[in-house]
């Protein structure tokens, strides 16, 4: 982590911990490190699951990036935050009537079609809309991306249809009324850190792209080969070699696009844009020791920032964490990091080295930039989501405020059933 | 799970889904049967942190439970649902300056103390305040409950001062100014099925309480023995037996209070009371057949019920679950339950037996009281949490609205940085 440690511990006292502050010029650094490592003629789309703050969406919009959305609410962040329905596509296995109906209206670039039912509900909306509607076909390919702790190919999962299914069955999609198939979509794993496991896996799609092409003699003018460049939490792990990255996919592309010259091509990315743009910040509310262990009780943990305490974990690692209020000469000692939480489970660093803390410092969790708030069960113990704050070009923007006591209080509604009577009070 | 499925699905429609259902009736029902295992001086108060909805908690208390609660959120929530502050306690290990001011202010039952410095804290804030406030010292014991997932007490933790260091201690607590040192407050271990574990536990709890008033001849008037009563949530788990817990608990307690007549005996209970009320309403939105197996894709999986899905578990069991809809001679089968996120692990049932299920059937996950909503990152994928509605005596209640696209983004701040200016657009 570079940062500016008094910048950083003035900005969380004045909005006030537990709270998310977020590197605007790192994000945009990112996103264009990822978009220089591709042929111009490659479109990368922001996952707005990782983190879909507005504002963040509005700076990478503002630079030049379209945006994938996975439920209706984000595909409205996206267009508020300035995007337009040719650069929107809308995945996910779930998609409700209207939100299939807001996204036809919109006539976005693509509707990602996760199962042949929902490509039949596609297009018998679109009939009644008297419309056609984008869509790609999501595959569930027979090949699994190496190196990603979640393999999303080649197993059973509910994203996308069988590969073998699809290439079988393609004509009746081809066929479909008031759908127009623009392409494929394939999303095949997260986090991956080896750039030659990202080119098999592209690899593998454009193949699969045009055994299809090839199969049904069809004009297709798009390909999402998907993404899952990943961020290295952990200290055993590498970042991504951009460079070979590079060196691996613009001959790839390239070869591709000399073919299909007409083709958009699509990859996504989240946690690689966002994931190191981000940190969380919290205040040490206590110190103490306890059968021997020191621990820093701060006032956020597993409320706030799930993946850094290790959620859904079997092997709970540190996220890269620092004490940035103390002098920067001060001693190091061995701390058990809590957050607020009546869980023995709501610890954000085990064993963690950090430089010798007083009550009232700030440490800061880096790599939060993904997955962070919006992963979290803020409303755990009615502490409420934390506040969000963005850094750029030495400025500082609330773009969330904290929820507060009545933000919570006013969300639920005081039945009083005491007398079998249906007065509701608020 | 006994329940009218007519009813429910009927509120599932009517109100939408995802969403919780709880059921007052079984609500009071399982106060009453945890109220009538123990003596009539034994004093059971609600954990706000299972599930901390207004409308639930004044049900409670107006079925006399007292509350217990570890955010100043909770504490307003409770007031607001009628508790007085006679029958209110404060914990957890990181409780902010104005909390602590306003529970001092608030002159609650007890403010239980998890260290040292907060206690000070507590000293300072009632000399400014010029007030005396009521605590209670919480303990880490040297014991650990048997039988519970999480030891609680024995090992390193952030709960409490250590039993040792408590007792070696104790006159200095008597002798801070501005405090009245009520008693001792252990918590002990969670979702405990065996009722000679609790015994133990409790037992061991009032024989540290004497051994702290005999060494310091100090007057308690309180002992709080935690709680940690569970429900059986898998196949191969048994309820506590609440026969048996009597049988133990009442001579345990009457002994104790025949000694100490003037010492109110307290009793925490969240998941026991609330468990077993609460539902989990989701709808099939598509199901597909995927490498040889059946996926039920449903509007609501981690995002609205991390629990049900493992979220943090290293071996997963499936909640119970029911097709409601589904006609009662339907045959079985083996399902996958997935939620609609963009994740290989939002599954909320893995090979779950269930009536053969059509799209748009409801699908009922039990045992959903506690540890639902609030325990969950309702904001993943923006989704929003899920409504929350209260049946009691055969009428249904909506007592929290499911979040709106508006709500969503009307929390977040956009801003505009794209010139360096900073315009606030929203």
């Amino acid at each position: 982590m570079k940062i500016d440690n008094a910048a950083i511990v003035s900005i969380a006292r004045e909005y006030g911990t537990p709270s998310y502050i977020y590197d605007g010029d790192q994000l945009i650094k990112n996103y264009k490190n990822l978009v220089n490592a591709l042929p111009k003629f490659v479109d990368v789309f922001y996952a707005l699951k990782v983190n879909p703050n507005v504002s963040l969406v509005r700076l990478l919009r503002n630079n030049g990036a379209c945006t994938e959305v996975c439920s209706i609410t984000e595909m409205e962040i996206a267009l508020k935050a300035g995007s337009i329905p040719e650069d929107i596509i809308y995945l996910g296995p779930c998609k409700k009537d209207y939100e299939l109906k807001r996204a036809i209206s919109l006539n976005i670039y693509a509707i990602v079609v996760e199962s042949e039912i929902e490509l039949e509900r596609v297009s018998n909306f679109s009939k009644e809309l008297n419309v056609t509607t984008n869509v790609a076909i999501r595959i569930n390919p027979d090949f699994s991306a190496e190196g990603s702790p979640w393999k999303m190919g080649g197993r059973p999962t509910h994203f996308g249809i069988e590969e073998q299914r699809a290439v079988q069955n393609f004509q009746k999609y081809l066929d479909t009324p008031n759908v127009n198939v623009k392409g494929i979509h394939v999303y095949n794993g997260t986090n991956i850190l080896e750039a030659t496991s990202v080119y098999e896996n592209t690899k593998y799609i454009l193949e699969l792209y045009d055994k299809i092409v090839e199969k049904y003699n069809c004009k297709f003018t798009m390909v999402d080969v998907g993404g899952g460049m990943g961020i290295p939490y952990f200290t055993n792990q590498n970042p991504l070699d951009i460079t070979e990255f590079k060196e691996l996919m613009v001959p790839l592309f390239s070869k591709f696009h000399e073919k299909h010259p007409e083709t958009r091509i699509i990859m996504e990315s989240g946690r690689f844009i966002a994931g190191t743009a981000g940190y969380f910040a919290v205040t040490v509310n206590n110190i103490k020791e306890n059968h021997g262990k020191t621990f820093l009780v701060t006032d956020g943990g597993t409320n706030c920032h799930s993946a850094a305490a290790g959620s859904g974990r079997v092997v709970k690692r540190n996220f890269p964490m620092q004490n940035i209020s103390a002098p920067s000469n001060a001693m190091k000692q061995i701390y058990q990091v809590s957050g607020p939480l009546c869980s023995p489970d709501d610890i954000v660093g085990r064993n963690m080295e950090l430089k010798e803390t007083k009550v009232s410092d700030v440490l800061l969790v880096g790599f939060s930039g993904a997955y962070g708030p919006s992963s979290s069960p803020g409303l755990f113990h009615s502490h409420g989501f934390p506040a969000e704050v963005l850094m750029y070009e030495k400025k500082s923007y609330l773009i969330r405020k904290g929820d507060t006591t009545s933000d919570i209080m006013n969300k639920q509604i005081m039945v009083d059933v005491k007398h079998q009577d249906e007065l509701i009070l608020n």
